[in-house]
C-alpha cells in the first residue's frame, strides 16, 4: 500500500494522539491524485529495472576494481542501500514502490477482505512489470559494462544454509514493511527498507535476495551478483516461506486485533 | 520508555515553545493503543534475536570474504548500524526497543518513584525475553552459515583496557538515551543509538558490546563476534558500572531538577 | 527550481491532503526573501567549486593512501555523498543548488511556458558560474595536495559502454529531481540526490559524472578523478541525451497532465 | 548559538512563509528552559572529550586491525561522522554543541553587537572547557587501548599544502554553520556538520582538524590521529584564517543585510 492509502483507509482520527494526525514530512507523502494503473506499472517496471541495474552494475564495477571479495560485497551493499532508498522515496507515492512480487503478494493477501493494499487486478499488473523490469535492468547493467547482454549465471546458490538465509531475509523484510504499516509509519520506508537490506546483505548467508523478480533478473548475468538458473526456484520458494513467517511475526508483535478488542 | 510514554508523562505543554508541542514525525511515534505486555515481550525477544543474528552473522560473512581484519570490523559495524537502527524504529512503538537489560534496568531505576519508564513487572519480563532472544539469535546466525549451532567461543576478552572500554561504551549509551529522553527527543533514538554504536565499535577497545543480553548470546558462537564464557561476567560487571557513570553524566549535563527549580 | 518556488507556483492548496499543505521541515526550506541574482550566482559558483574540490581532492587522498582501486573509489564516492548532500542542503534555499548545467537547462526547458524553474536570464548566469566554479575547485584540490595547479588529465574515458553509462547516470538524476519536484518533495533533495550519486558512482560504468561543469573541471587535473580533454565532449553530449531520456521518463511515470485531466 | 536562540532572536514571524513558522522536528530542538552556564560548560567539556576520544580511539583501533592506510582513514572518518553527529544532536539543546573554539569565537564575533550567539562571558567559559575536554579525551582513548596516557605525537604536519587544507576545512565548517543559522535551519546541524567533516577528512590534505581544541588534544597521543606539538601553532593559525574566510563567504552568499534592505 502507499502512504496515501494508509492514510485514507487507516486508523486515522481515532484519537487526538494518533500518528496520522501528525504532519507527515517524510518520503511516501501523499500525491495530489491517485495515479492511474499505467503510471503505477511504469513505476514498478522502471524501479525494478533500476534496482537490478544497481545490484548487478555495482557488483561488476567492484570486481573490476578490487580482488578483495569482502570489499566487493561492501561496495555492492553500499550502492544498493543508497539506490534502493532513493527508488522507494521516488516511486513510493506513485505505486507504493514494491519492485518485489513477494511484497505485492503479501499486500494483496492481507487486503483481500478490505483494508489498504493492492487489488487482485493491480497485483496482476505489478508482478509482470516487476519481472520484465528486473530482466531489463540486468541487461542494462551488462551493456553499461561491456559484458554479454544475456549470459546465464554459473553461480550456484543451492546449499541448504543459503536457503535458510533467504527465509530469514524475506521474513525480516515483510515484518519491517507491515510493522511500519500497522503503526502508520510507512513514510519511513525509504530509509528503513534500504537500511534493512544493507544489513541483510551481510547477516544472511544468501546476501538477501528476498525478491523473486530480482532473483529472476540476476539469473541473466554471469557476473558477481548472478544466480544460476537452477538455483532460482529454490530461492523463490524460500522467499514465499519467508513471507508466511514474516506475516506470522507481524501478527505476533503488532497484533492486528488489538485496536479493536482493547 | 517509549516515545508515547515520554509524551504522556513528560513536560509537554509547559510552554508554547516546548518541544513536545511540535510535531513528532520521526521514529518512535505514538501507537494508537498501549501494547499489551505479551506484545512487548515478543518485541524484545524478536528484536534481541535479530540484533545478535546481525552482529554474529555479519561477522561470519566478513571473515569468510576477506582476510583484512579492519575490513571485517568495518563490515560488521556497518551492518550493525543499519540493522540496529531499523530494529529500534520498528519495535520502538511497541516495547521501547531496549533489547538490552542495562537500558531496562536504568529505566526502571530512574522511574521507580514515578515518571516514564518500565515498571518492575515489565522489567522482570523484558530481561529474560532479551536473554532468550539473544541466545536464539546467535544460534540462528550459526545455522544460516552452516556453523555448529552452539559452540562456546574461545575469544578471550578479559584484558583490563577492554574492561575500561566497556565502561565507556555503556556510559555513553546511557548518556545518549537518557539525554534524549530528558529533552523529549526519543524520536531520534533509531538513528542516534545506531550511529553511536557505529562509532563505539571503533573508538572503544572492546568494540562496544554495551549490552548484557548480547554479551551472553555472543558466548554461544565460536566466530568473529564471539566472547569466551569466562570473559562474560567481567564484561557485564563493567556494563553495570557504565550504567552508573552514564546516569551520573546525565545528572551533570541535563540536570533533572532544573525544570522544577528554575 | 527551489523549494520556495515549488511552493509558490505549485499545486498547493488543491486538496486538503495535498502534500504542500503539510509542514516542510526538511532541507530546501523557504528563505525569508527571494535572494538576488548575485547571491544565486555566488552560491552556484562556490557550490560547484566545493563539489569538484571534494571529488578531485578525495580522489587524490585515496590514491595516496591505498593501492586498492576498489577502496579508492569507495573513499571517493563516500566523500562525495557526504559533501554533495551538505552542499545541496546549504545552498538550496539560495539558488536551488544545481551546480550542474544539465539540471539548469532542464529546469529552464520545463519552465519556459510558465511554472517553477529558472528563467533564461538566470540560466545564462548560472551556467558560466558553474563552469568557473568547477575549474576553480579542481585547481584548489590540486593546490591542497601539492599537485600542479593545472595539468590536463590523461585519463581516457571514451569507450562506448562508458558513454552509455553517462546517459543512464544523467537520465536517473533528472528523473529523480523532477520526480521529486512533481510530487512536491524537493525538500528531500539533499539526501536523495547525494544518495543517488553514491549509487551511480558504482552502478554506472562511467562512475557517473552526470554534470557538464564538473566534467570540464575534472579535465584540469591529472589525478584519480580526471578526464582527458579529448573525452569531455563525448561525456557532455551523452549527458544531454540523458536529460532528454530523463524528462521522457518523468512524463511517463509522473504524467504532468494527470492533475488537470483527471 | 543554539536552535533555541535562533528561534528567539531570529527573523521568525516576518512572513507567513518564514521557515521558523514551520515545525522543527529535527535535532537541536528547543529545551524547556535555558540551561545554566554550568550545564553548558559540562556539555562542552564532555562533548569535546568524547569527540577526541572517538577520533583518537578509532584511529588506534584501525591501525591495530589493518595495514592499509586508506582503510584506516575510512574507519577513522566513518567513526567520526557517526560520533560527531550524535554529540551535536545530544548536546545541541544544552550548549549549542560547539566543542570548537573556532566556532565559539566566530559566534561571539558575529553576535557582539546583538543577535544570537554566545556572550563574552560564555565564550570565556566554553573555550577552556573545550580544551580541557579535548586533552582528557585523548588520554581516555590512550587508556582504553593500553597506550601510554600521555606521549607527545611525533607526527609532523607542517607542510604548506597541509596548512592550505586547514584553511579550506575551517572556512567550509564556518560557512556551513553560519549559512544554516542565517536560513534558520540549525536543526540540521547534527547531520550536516558530521557529513561535512566526513567529506573533509578526505578532500582536504590535512584530514580536516578544523578545531583548535581538538588540535591541542591530538598532540597528547603518539598514535594515528596525533599531531606533533611543533605543528600545533601552525594548524591553529590557519584555522583562524579559515574562520575569517568562512565568514566572508557567508557574507557573500547569505548577505546579512538582504532582509533589511530588500
Amino acid at each position: 500500500m502507499t502512504a496515501t492509502e494508509a492514510t485514507q483507509h487507516g486508523r486515522t482520527g481515532e484519537s487526538p494522539i494518533a500518528p496520522a494526525a501528525e504532519p507527515q514530512p517524510a518520503p511516501g507523502a501523499t500525491p495530489p491524485r491517485r495515479p492511474p494503473l499505467l503510471a503505477k506499472a511504469a513505476a514498478e517496471l522502471v524501479g525494478a529495472a533500476a534496482l537490478v541495474a544497481i545490484v548487478v552494475g555495482s557488483g561488476i564495477q567492484a570486481t573490476e576494481l578490487t580482488k578483495d571479495v569482502g570489499l566487493q560485497l561492501l561496495a555492492n551493499s553500499t550502492a544498493t542501500v543508497f539506490g534502493l532508498g532513493v527508488l522507494i522515496a521516488l516511486f513510493g507515492p506513485v505505486s507504493g514502490a514494491h519492485f518485489n512480487p513477494a511484497v505485492t503478494l503479501a499486500e494483496w493477501w492481507t487486503a483481500r477482505r478490505g483494508g489498504p493494499g493492492v487489488t487482485l487486478r493491480e497485483a496482476a499488473v505489478y508482478v509482470p512489470a516487476q519481472i520484465v523490469g528486473a530482466v531489463a535492468g540486468s541487461v542494462l547493467a551488462d551493456a553499461m559494462f561491456g559484458e554479454p547482454l544475456v549470459k546465464w549465471s554459473t553461480h550456484d546458490r543451492s546449499a541448504g544454509h543459503l536457503l535458510l538465509g533467504e527465509v530469514v531475509a524475506t521474513a525480516g523484510l515483510i515484518l519491517l514493511i507491515f510493522g511500519l504499516a500497522r503503526t502508520d509509519r510507512l513514510r519511513f520506508a525509504p530509509v528503513a527498507v534500504a537500511s534493512y537490506i544493507g544489513a541483510a546483505y551481510w547477516f544472511t548467508s544468501s546476501t538477501s535476495f528476498a525478491n523473486p523478480a530480482v532473483t529472476i533478473g540476476r539469473a541473466f548475468t554471469d557476473t558477481f551478483a548472478g544466480i544460476a538458473p537452477a538455483s532460482v526456484a529454490g530461492f523463490i520458494g524460500m522467499q514465499l516461506v519467508g513471507v508466511v513467517v514474516g506475516l506470522a511475526l507481524v501478527a505476533l508483535v503488532f497484533m492486528p486485533g488489538r485496536e479493536v478488542t482493547e
